[in-house]
């Protein structure tokens, strides 16, 4: 869910932020011309989620670099994982080299902590969603890296779906108002779901043919009662107290998605590092 | 150190990244001409970074809202602590919530995170300083949360200072030699970190002129013996192996700076709602 | 389904392509500080869309200018039909007119065409809807001239729905197995669509649980057994060999959407102008 | 009249508007390293233009693609002529397909258009020429496809030449002041075109030495005596009222150049489409 | 001939390049909300240039700054004219001085010097016009100077005209047939301007109907030779040699135009400064 | 101390600014497919800087172009010298040298500026460096240049250091607490330095452990005194009235550095040319 030529774009403004007007350090200690092949490796074990996109960032810089992949995203490395090797002009790799780090590092750290809910939850038919929590500026990036640890994506942004909540329900009078005034409205592929505090309103949603029903900071109780009387005929969301210690227990109540912030929000970097491979 | 006419040239992307083509949920949903009243609160402790840029983030996305900051970056917050109110156009301010909001659960993530840190090392002289391993398209950001939390900055980017390290060295024959050869093509305002592994390199940095020394990676006994050495001549960067466990005692061989990539690689984003204040 | 924060980032865009280095007329024969009141006129019956998109141009160009708007976005307009009152500075008015009008003039231009179509249809169940054929740069405004002529929105770009064509269904093998394959990877609120040339395509995606199911280039007698076939289970959508000689004839065969690119690729710019006012 | 450069920075913009975020349906559908082969063919006789702007989009937005061309702007192609072949990534070729396409459809559908004004004026010394109606953001691609289809240019944008009117004669007190005002500040290469409702008007233009004059709405009789009266000694637009039915009765009296907004406001898109070659 | 909207979108060029991520000495000396009154004087006799884009540099860096302006474009000033005054967030004035005084002191310089070429040829008919000879980046700025200081422009950039030389000439067979080429292709406002070298070569340009010729580097025998020639039948520009010390030489030629590099190329900035006003 | 890549961004505007919507001239008189062989060429005596940007010009433009370098920046060309060979379609290169000659002209001219007031201090230890009193927009562009020239670099930003003026000593009291406030808050690799107009706050800021001092507009015997009294503890500047007559004075009274404005605000292009190289 990564479209490369619009990852493309963002690399412009990453590299304009670390080099500033330029590297003094390599201007001043490297050769113009000095060659240099240098690996990118893991120093712990994770989940790679980046790859490429680190790979674009030397390229972007220079594109006299020779980028090799030695690893795909989704990967599980340990420590010592090659990653790719860089080579060519050693000042062009040693001045992208902390914006292509700094990237590959905040991706594999989603993904290693998507792969570790994912895990918990192996054997049940929830699958792990993420949210809109992200971090300003890298949206895409992030949700890839939930799929590369193996989760799903909630909506994409504003424009990807339409969530109705009770403050929308009250306005329009109720939960099949609601639902029938936003489908005069929007595109013809997009669905709709509706926020359900409690089982009277799911009743109401599958009743106005909402497309997705999420049941937010239910009792794990209500869940599997919820689970019960939708019967499958729409997708039910879990959403709300979502931690690594309760996944498993929302995802035996049999709901089709669980969605947590925790995954985009509280992944802490991953350590990566490059290396001199002469 | 947060400039506000740099930031708002990113606030452009973060809005088109959420919004896309726009807000399907709010147009269907939301009368055009709708008004409301909504307060954005703290929903844990913590160290308040990012609500002027949250607040810009609305005004951008609709000049006609009226944000009133109650919280100033820095501050202590509790849980239910209002931030600001924001007054106008309901759907405006609805479509502009989510960027707000991750803006500033990030910033206040990373300034929370810091005090903690800050608060570790009080008493000592050792003052607590950030790296350039930031999310890419947010140094700025991080760099000024890290001061709200009562940190300090390393160099902003690439072009604000020097960093020698081994190989450069080797390439110009001795630490004397790499700081002389900087030192005759840099601005005249930056400084010169030489990296040292050793003491026998702290005497050489000394010699060459350093204008701030760093220990890496070096025991706390080595750490006091530097400080012993160069007593006071030039400032001495501790930097490796830095966590919440491990910064008191580093702090305490009387460095004058201690980097850590941890503030900005590992804080998770603090809880931050916006609710209906009417 | 228009975003007017989005909007302001393409004017820039219209307004530099006109205006070049200067406007060399404005400049030399008018007065610097030359005061105008002007009224942008309809001059044939139209369905209005774009007038508040024309205003953000002037206001864009120069702040200080007054526009005043007198029609709305969907308005049924006569000739002489006044849609918007601009005052100010003249040079700016002047400058910035033809930007505007253009915009107005081609959104306007789709809107009565729609509503042609969607009279054509009236009384049916069918809602006409439009394509990705639209005019590169002008998406989402040729989708909300679309709205504005009471008909609705296919999917907005590429990351709003998925279109299952016959290629996709050999690759996967079947199209169930087709629809299983996207609904593995697509964000949790998209919509699937399979494009089906004949009936029994059409039972195996309603089996294979699509959401909406397209009947491409089908005859009406085809149409109309698909409708009973489906019976209200998924929406239909009836593409190919739209004309507005044909439009009534597909509506009446009961399908849900009808969806035609001529709306947005075949319709002449509306007659406007900007008449001085004083 | 096309740059090639200036015309990459558009599309950027078009490929943008359309993937959104990615095209759900291709990473979805085809297998990341699939290759095709397509041929872009016309489905209906035609004017070409824009070919190379198409296979522009391709390469932009993938530059590994191998972009043929077998046809050139100003062709005259008939249905099933193929205008290109596109191979590579089949999810490149197919992710920027409808961009290209939509691209090429609009441009050759002016071409076309105006291909049949100007052959019904053949034999006439009169040239046919566009205005500044044009749709925003793609003045020079539509100006080019006038030239495809054998018309002319008129002005780029506002500043490229002077245009008087009736209010700068008003304000300036006559057309020879006029006409000297603007000359005293314009650039030495750019000519002055004065607007004539009457032939007393031109008389005074002509004495005014201005570069062009316009018979703004005048009658076939009048168009005639203005020629007559100005006996080729600058040369004489007619504007206003150009219809096809009306074209050649204009070219016969005699002028240089007739203008008509209609090649660029009310050309339908050509049927053009991308066929697997395989 | 200077469109402020175009000129707005450089002016956050111009401040990134001298911010970069923040004013490290106003935010560390200056209070966040320190308020100040300060003047722009000019500090030697000049020819003012460019006061309004210094005003806009303010405005744009801070909307909140009040600017007021004491002197207009094309103003004579001496030693101590006050050009503006500015008040309000005394951080906001500081950061954005420099940039301000950097595009008026470069402007007026350029002002400043065409003045005493416009001066040098009083009295003759004569107009002093520029080149395409400027700094890239500041086309237009430079060219409006050009204006203040009395001066004229030649075409403003590669759109905005035709030049004619030699080697056109050989590839086209004749200057008669090279004009003809070049006016079918061109737009229908736009002039052609050939390159001549000898006055067999003016009389061949005006046989072919060129608008404007150009003498290069012709003896002052030539020039007056060619003005006898074409007798006021179109404007002669003569070019090349053009210095402080021949100028009024050329001019007394008869020659309608005479360019120069100088007046953009060789003009040092003028001083002017801000002072505190309090 | 020039960035490749970040000189890459700013070419886009400079073709785009000379362009305008095409090169008439060329597209109306040079075959499409026309191929030739250029030579820039120095045609003066100068110090070369910006050959490579030059060359990156006519990449960006074009990147089938081929260009070969015969010239380094920083050598000393006569006149004649070959400065680089341009091969390729030859509209190309006519559309794109008037801006890579423009930005080779005004960089070579700032160096040979530069060089002629560094020869004039030769043999003294005083270094003579820039100001931020640049051209708007090529900030780095003239910085580099002045190193082509022999000279070196002040701040490249308000980010690159702090300078300690009155105003700002009055606000905090003295030196000493304006040092320590500056201190507090800024980057740990920036250098404050400290202005001073007498001997005895040059005693002052050596005690507040200032980086560097400036002596501003001293006489050459207080210069001469703040040498003997610094004795080599931190660099000192002389600024302030120094021009080519008065340099040499100020170098031999010890100073560290010499910085003046002269060499970016008063250096004429020097002349450069291509010229047909069949």
């Amino acid at each position: 869910m990564l479209d490369h030529y619009m990852v493309g774009r963002l690399i412009d403004l990453w590299l304009a932020e670390d080099i500033g007007a330029c590297d003094l350090t390599c201007q001043a200690m490297i050769a113009a011309d000095a060659k240099g092949t240098f690996r990118m490796n893991a120093r712990e074990p994770q989940t790679v989620a980046g790859v490429d996109v680190a790979a674009m960032v030397f390229r972007h810089y220079d594109p006299t670099l020779d980028v090799k992949l030695t690893a795909r995203d989704g990967d599980k490395a340990v420590k010592g994982t090659p990653l790719m090797t860089i080579s060519g002009n050693a000042r062009s790799v040693l001045t992208a080299e902390r914006t292509a780090l700094n990237i590959v590092q905040h991706m594999s750290g989603i993904a290693t902590l998507t792969a570790r809910f994912v895990a918990e939850i192996a054997g049940t038919k929830a699958r792990l969603i993420d949210t809109r929590k992200t971090t300003p500026g890298l949206r895409m990036l992030e949700k890839h890296a939930v799929i590369c640890g193996g989760g799903a994506n909630h909506r994409l942004g504003l424009d990807g779906g339409v969530m109705i909540k009770d403050n929308h329900i009250v306005v329009s009078g109720s939960i099949v108002a609601a639902v029938a005034r936003a489908r005069a409205s929007i595109p013809s592929l997009t669905k709709i779901e509706v926020e359900c505090d409690r089982l009277e309103q799911v009743r109401e949603a599958l009743a106005a043919n909402a497309d997705v029903i999420m049941l937010d900071n239910m009792s794990l109780d209500d869940m599997r009662a919820a689970v019960k009387l939708v019967d499958g005929r729409v997708p039910l969301e879990a959403s709300g107290g979502v931690r690594f210690e309760t996944v498993r227990g929302i995802a035996e109540t049999g709901v089709d998605f669980i969605s947590t912030s925790r995954i985009t929000q509280a992944a802490p970097a991953v350590d990566i590092g490059l290396d001199d491979a002469n």
